[in-house]
């Protein structure tokens, strides 16, 4: 069985819920839900930031950011907020899934997970992309809400690898050598970093810079190799370079690049050598903009067929 | 839930079989172990062509070529004809799962069915193509076999369908309308059709000269429209115009093409606007190349997201 790199992603903003108040126990109970473990945390002034055996949680006063992949259940780490904080004092809350490479390995599918949802809030949920091609599926809660002008989030989801990457991350390294030839602790500068080193392999990353943050998991494993990024830096103008960089270091055959942003009009991207197929935008009533685009490498693929041992 | 219009499929060749004289009780078990339904039949000189309550089979003397799709277990049918039939007695046996809309919708999955059929025949599994995008997989029987020189297969299998043909499949239609307005009972000339307008919607078209049929299964219903087309007719230099003009029927936003060729070295398709992404080749031991081939339609496509009304 190979290992599910997609993510499940919640996003709760509740701006009286003082989370970082919270106890250890809460935590560890919340990552728990879902199936994963906290293996590490760091903190600044505004963040925490907690390394999960399955991705990663940020927590900030006023929000949370819980990020999990492989077989965990995320809804129900949803259920366990949703109940703890009560659905009256969340201003904002979204729950997103990834199209997955082996669907019938997951606990639940993003219908069930949302017929729970709507049990303690009333949503909406929407499909960005085609069934048969890469897509994202989103619930959000309907509660009218404004987010602040800089809020915004941007992850690029990259398939199929190619290039010196996949060799580092697939073979005997260290972390200080990871860093050293990806140079992936320094996308942006002056982050505090945490990384971690799965074995047989695999990679996660957090960093932070005040409320800012960035993270990075590498499933690097043939025939479902998968990196994801994600940050909260608000990049406007460099969000071309920030992505091209990104890609730079993975090659990937595929990316998607999903965009939550506070304005109408998200800028149209262009990373060459890829070609843009699908550039799906929505406007929630939530207050965001959504959009979501895929991006390939143009040109035929020859292959040979992939034999499977069983 | 939707209707998954992605195919399973078995070719079975027996050349001491005489598989034509089996009683008619034989072909309702056989259909009937897959969960599908015979709905009616038409016969010539070589072959008896059955269309079903999910796709269709064929019966010559000494083969057999079962599709069905839905929620169908394919591999239930192939177990009956290993038992019915004999490893023994058994020249070639092939099985094949095309990438399924909703794979947790399915009974099994591709790799529980090869076990399954590991344990009464030696075989091999090949995956064609990337498991984030269109592909196919194959297992095919570990025997050595020769294949008659003409006896190749091709497989058209078109996604998103846009344009007119959507709109007669979807509406309110008899058999002779439907005809009339997509030509389909006149690929090729000369040939003895069986179709049918299934209720809401959804239409099936089999049709036979001599040894030769071609197939076509639609399945309308947006989000996931979807339509098969199958021939063993030998296409050779025609190979690019008849796929050109299926496509151009149901103008699908992408299409895969699957080829069974006894010759090595099978010829380039080109089927423009469309880009063809990849071309996965594979000599199989027993006697075939097998082409797999992705096409999609170029440039960017703007749209919304989609609300799931759940």
């Amino acid at each position: 069985m190979h290992f599910e790199g997609s993510e499940k992603k919640i996003e709760l903003i509740a701006q009286g819920a003082a989370f970082r108040q919270k106890p250890p126990e809460f935590w560890t109970a919340l990552v728990e839900s879902a199936g994963a473990k906290i293996l590490s945390k760091i903190s600044n002034e505004a963040c925490d930031a907690y390394l999960l055996s399955e991705s990663s949680l940020f927590v900030w006063d006023d929000r949370i950011t819980l990020i999990t992949c492989g077989r965990t259940a995320l809804v129900k780490a949803a259920l366990f907020l949703v109940d703890r904080v009560g659905e009256k004092n969340m201003d904002f809350f979204s729950y997103e899934r990834k199209n997955e490479y082996f669907p019938r390995q997951q606990q639940t599918d993003f219908y069930k997970d949302v017929k729970l949802l709507q049990k303690t809030m009333k949503g909406s949920a929407f499909r960005f992309g085609s069934f048969d091609e890469h897509h994202l599926l989103l619930y959000h809660m309907e509660k009218p809400f404004t987010p602040r002008g800089m809020d915004c989030t941007l992850e690029v989801l990259m398939y199929n690898l190619e290039g010196a990457s996949k060799e580092i991350f697939s073979s005997d390294q260290t972390i200080d050598r990871v860093r050293q030839l990806t140079k992936l602790d320094k996308i942006f500068p002056g982050f505090q970093i945490d990384d971690y080193l799965f074995k047989p392999c695999g990679y996660s990353l957090n960093a932070i810079r005040g409320t800012e943050y960035y993270t990075l998991h590498v499933t690097p494993e043939d025939p479902v190799s998968y990196v994801s990024f994600e940050t909260n830096v608000h990049l406007c103008d460099v969000m071309s370079e920030t992505l091209k960089r990104v890609v730079e270091v993975f090659q990937p055959r595929s990316f998607d690049v999903i965009h939550f942003h506070p304005d109408k009009g998200i800028s149209t991207l262009d990373v060459k050598p890829f070609v843009r197929r699908d550039d799906v935008r929505q406007n929630l009533d939530c207050g965001y903009e959504v959009a979501f685009s895929t991006f390939y490498l143009s040109g035929t693929r020859q292959a040979k067929a992939l034999e499977i041992n069983l």
